[in-house]
């Protein structure tokens, strides 16, 4: 472990080991894994911290939610019990009461569904739970599917895609069983021709039913799609019976031009040409907020915008209008990327109580807590050996979303652009703007967790560094080689760093003579870029092991004091490394998350 | 065979022998015959002029269609290969280019779609095929079922019944091959509580065209069902793209309130709970004509009228009126009920253009020709013992539907009821109007194709018989022991018979010193009875044997002739028997048929 950076800049570290690492022996130069025995790598890149299944491949994350009885939080994930399969073989699920151990909800496989009843012969997609749902027990909203390939690049299959429903009879969540029914939603609406219909997300809203007059409490649900040639969609359903059995089509939700962006593009990427896992959700400055202001997380496709290989995990807040063509419309008034990492995807939020067993415990208000998927095998698209790995993708660590304003920003072409934050307040006297934006940080109880139960705490003396644009410095003491740890620095850099396209701070990071992966911030273009070219030398060997770059844009403000000298924010950088798992966080409101092998 | 007749009267008789009786013995008393072995009764009953399969349960006739490339007429049924099975085993067909003789679209096993499939794992019940439909191939459109029960007895499972498609990829009709993709019509009306959504019938129709604003020539489909304590109904769907991939809902075509009748009931059954197996065309004085006057059959469910067991084949002809509710109204003028035996049910028809094989030898204009089946176990609810027979049910004789005038009948009550006619003429000086009502008879290739061919014809002298209620008068010749013949007869009654309620006129067919059924019309109550009570020894050895009497009511008119005297009409009698099969034809407006063992 080495710290280093370039530059005068004033440094404070610390890092909180997680876990040792396993007494293996890695000395050797990798021969090409792809060779090895079944499951020979199986625990060589495992994260310790992370949500992910037994084995085998992980999909989206799916079908959260809090039992309202035992206050546990479920996650759910689509799970295919044999890696590198394509076709998700049912969701698969573990409780905690703490967001930091969780356990499979059953076991030795944690599926709760299964695909290949009649209204899913073929695969069960991501779903929603409602709970308490029918007859008060947890309720399972799923895309049930019938046909494949679906994909917004070929030909829609009508009838490929439908919105099913199951119940875990027993309230445990163990298994939830489809009722003996055909699909609560049975078909896209009717004359479109859609790109994808799918990825239902259940939730209720005040706003919306005063502005579509419906029965206060009513349950609504969002499909993620769109239109061939037109755009991006979320169709909007409505509760019809008190059962959940028939969902009312309402009409579009929020639609997008077809592969058109936020602004420039710069902030948002691209909306791409069809939406999937949408999540619909109003937050303030605690958290969730039913007075608070509507979001949406969005995993957009066909996008052409960076290193999201064509998809994105966006966010967007935006004004909930009155019906006007078809239904309520969501006018985006602010958009960004929740995580910059190429793999990183499918974001599945949940509204979480502060009744939740975990809430309780941490005193948390109600949340919305969102997880994202991390995919080992860039979404299929790479021959990842998973074979001697005999697992591969992972869920990302749950991050709480708010509301963050950021006040005293110096008003200045910077903060007038489009961008991922929205001007609140403007003061001309000052010269000074507020800005709101997504916050976003890991949920707190796990954070809490690594640091008060690490096995070694280091926090490096502040310093201020001089450096030139190659020079890496160690850290002050040394550290053991864990690769389970988080780590937290605040940097500050002055005003003239600006003006120093070639600037570059950040840390070299699971580093040894052979290997090494540098996470730094650059002024140049505004970027954090985790540079993986040396990060394996599996890489030489192997086929299918991604060393790309990693990249994601972050401004940081210039903020005024209340002397009226403007000073650019402090750096705060959080990385949860957890063996091959890294997740950037910047000043809660950025963050980037990718594999290091 | 003997002529039974009562009272004086004026017969006509002629009998046309289609075949000989099989040499088998018979002479002993029946045993049991639900012990026997399998097939040892196979040929005993088995029909030689009528549409059945090889062996097992026929259902619905369904998926006629005239291939516009052979002029062949396909004559299409739903076909379980075992008899006694109670869900449809697929559809099966044979084809005809005289309507006397047909050939298996393929052999051993006729069925041109099987269930199984995504869209319909369990059953596929009846469709409609479109010739030329997708890629200019004959299309068949159908039920596809995917839960059971359906009944409109018990709650309805939604998704249970959709809309799916198959395409004779080759054109033969020998298979219509399941298109990858899920229904054309997924789910029955949002929000509605249906008892049935079922049986879709394709047509083309000017009049919808026009009231609807629809492009020329454009598609209809009506599918059959109800919606629970509201009423039966006819749901309209319209053809969206030229594939017919997309069928937009249009409203409720035809609706009646739930178990209510037209007029008192007395003409045409009850409407019922649900609608099933509904056709919709047009018809003139000679047969279909686009101009002609609009049509429906449907078969209606779980009206307690009568001796139809609950399901009633009715008939109705209405003015198609403009969108108001929903969409256009089928506003019935007449209705009444197609085939009076309580087990001839779910007539299927199509429209046979004069450019059909048949049609072009006959001469025939354009047609409406439709099928009705004859169910051997009473839909399933008798123990019929299938077994030994190793087949039972069967499709009778086509009948061809057109409107029948009646010309100066004497205008009287009678004529003013609420009935299966309506008075399209009135003449205060003459004292009569003129009624038109369904005309049908059987199809005349086949009529004509048994009088020419007939092994043997008998014509019995005009007699006038003055008997009492006890006399039944053989024919004067010896008529052979044929099961398989049609007879003729006219009837002419003195105007007293109406005062006298006790008359009865009539035949006794299929008689023996044993056996013998009485097919006879009496005043009383203006009904054909069909008295089987003594038609079979088995009845008193076996289970299931249907002895009840059949009854259908029909009316003679009293027409004035060009001097003004007033005349009862003849009673032209046409009885087609064809082994167990009896089908009775009454002035081209009234039948009945039914099985005679």
């Amino acid at each position: 472990m080495s710290s280093k950076a370039f530059f005068r800049l004033t440094l404070l570290a610390s890092l909180f080991v997680i876990s040792q690492a396993a007494e293996i022996d890695y000395n050797a130069a990798p021969p090409n894994i792809s060779t090895l025995e079944n499951g020979t790598l199986f625990h060589t890149w495992r994260p310790k911290a992370h949500v992910l299944p037994p084995s085998g491949h992980v999909g989206d994350p799916t079908g959260h939610y809090v039992d309202p009885a035992t206050g546990l939080f479920h996650v759910g994930y689509l799970y295919t019990t044999t890696a590198n399969e394509t076709v998700p073989g049912g969701g698969a699920s573990a409780t905690t009461d703490d967001f930091v151990t969780y356990k499979d909800i059953s076991s030795p496989d944690p599926r709760f569904i299964k695909p290949g009843g009649i209204n899913d012969p073929i695969a069960v997609f991501d779903g929603t739970v409602i709970a308490p749902g029918y007859q008060g027990k947890p309720t399972f909203i799923y895309t049930a599917v019938s046909f494949l390939p679906i994909s917004w690049t070929v030909p829609y299959v009508p009838g490929s895609e439908a919105q099913a429903i199951a119940v875990s009879e027993d309230g445990s969540g163990q298994n939830f069983t489809k009722l003996e029914r055909g699909p609560v939603i049975a078909s896209a609406p009717f004359g479109l021709n859609v790109t994808g219909w799918r990825d239902p997300f259940s939730f209720q809203d005040s706003g919306f039913d005063k502005l579509l007059q419906s029965k206060e409490d009513s349950w609504y649900l969002v499909v993620s799609g769109g239109e061939h040639d037109v755009g991006p969609a979320q169709f909007l359903y409505r509760q019809y019976d008190s059962d959940f059995m028939q969902w009312e089509y309402l009409g579009r939700l929020w639609r997008e031009t077809v592969n058109t962006t936020w602004g420039d593009g710069t902030w948002a990427g691209r909306w791409g040409f069809n939406f999937e896992v949408s999540n619909v959700f109003r937050i303030g400055a605690e958290g969730a907020d039913p007075d608070g202001t509507l979001f949406s997380l969005v995993g957009t496709e066909g996008g052409k915008y960076g290193v999201q290989g064509g998809r994105a995990q966006l966010w967007a807040a935006g004004d909930l209008n009155p019906p006007t063509n078809e239904t309520v419309s969501f006018d985006v008034t602010m958009a960004g990327i929740l995580d910059w990492g190429a793999s990183a995807y499918a974001a599945a939020g949940k509204l979480v109580p502060s009744s939740a067993k975990a809430s309780q415990a941490s005193g948390a208000p109600d949340r919305f807590i969102a997880w994202l998927w991390l995919t080992g095998d860039f979404y299929n698209s790479i021959a990842f050996p998973t074979k001697a790995q005999g697992w591969d993708s992972t869920l990302l660590t749950p991050r709480e979303l708010y509301v963050e304003t950021i006040s005293n920003v110096v008003d200045n072409n910077a903060v007038r652009e489009t961008g991922s934050w929205r001007i609140t307040n403007e003061s001309s006297t000052s010269g000074t703007v507020d800005i709101v934006t997504l916050g976003h940080k890991p949920v707190r109880e796990a954070i809490s967790a690594y640091k008060s139960k690490a096995s070694n705490t280091f926090t490096e003396p502040d310093r201020t560094l001089n450096g030139n644009n190659s020079t890496v410095i160690p850290f002050s003491q040394a550290v053991p080689q864990s690769k389970h740890y988080v780590l937290s620095a605040s940097i500050s850099f002055p005003s003239e760093a600006r003006d120093s396209p070639d600037l570059r701070a950040g840390f070299q990071i699971l580093s040894s003579e052979q290997e090494s992966t540098t996470i730094y911030y650059q002024f140049s273009n505004e970027s954090f870029v985790v540079d993986r070219s040396n990060s394996t030398a599996v890489a030489q060997t192997t086929e299918g092991i991604d060393t790309r770059n990693e990249a994601g844009k972050f401004r940081l403000w210039d903020i005024k004091d209340s002397t009226g000298s403007a000073k650019m924010e402090t750096l705060d950088l959080q990385i949860i490394v957890d063996n091959s798992i890294v997740e950037v966080f910047a000043n809660n409101r950025f963050s980037l998350s990718t594999a290091v092998l």
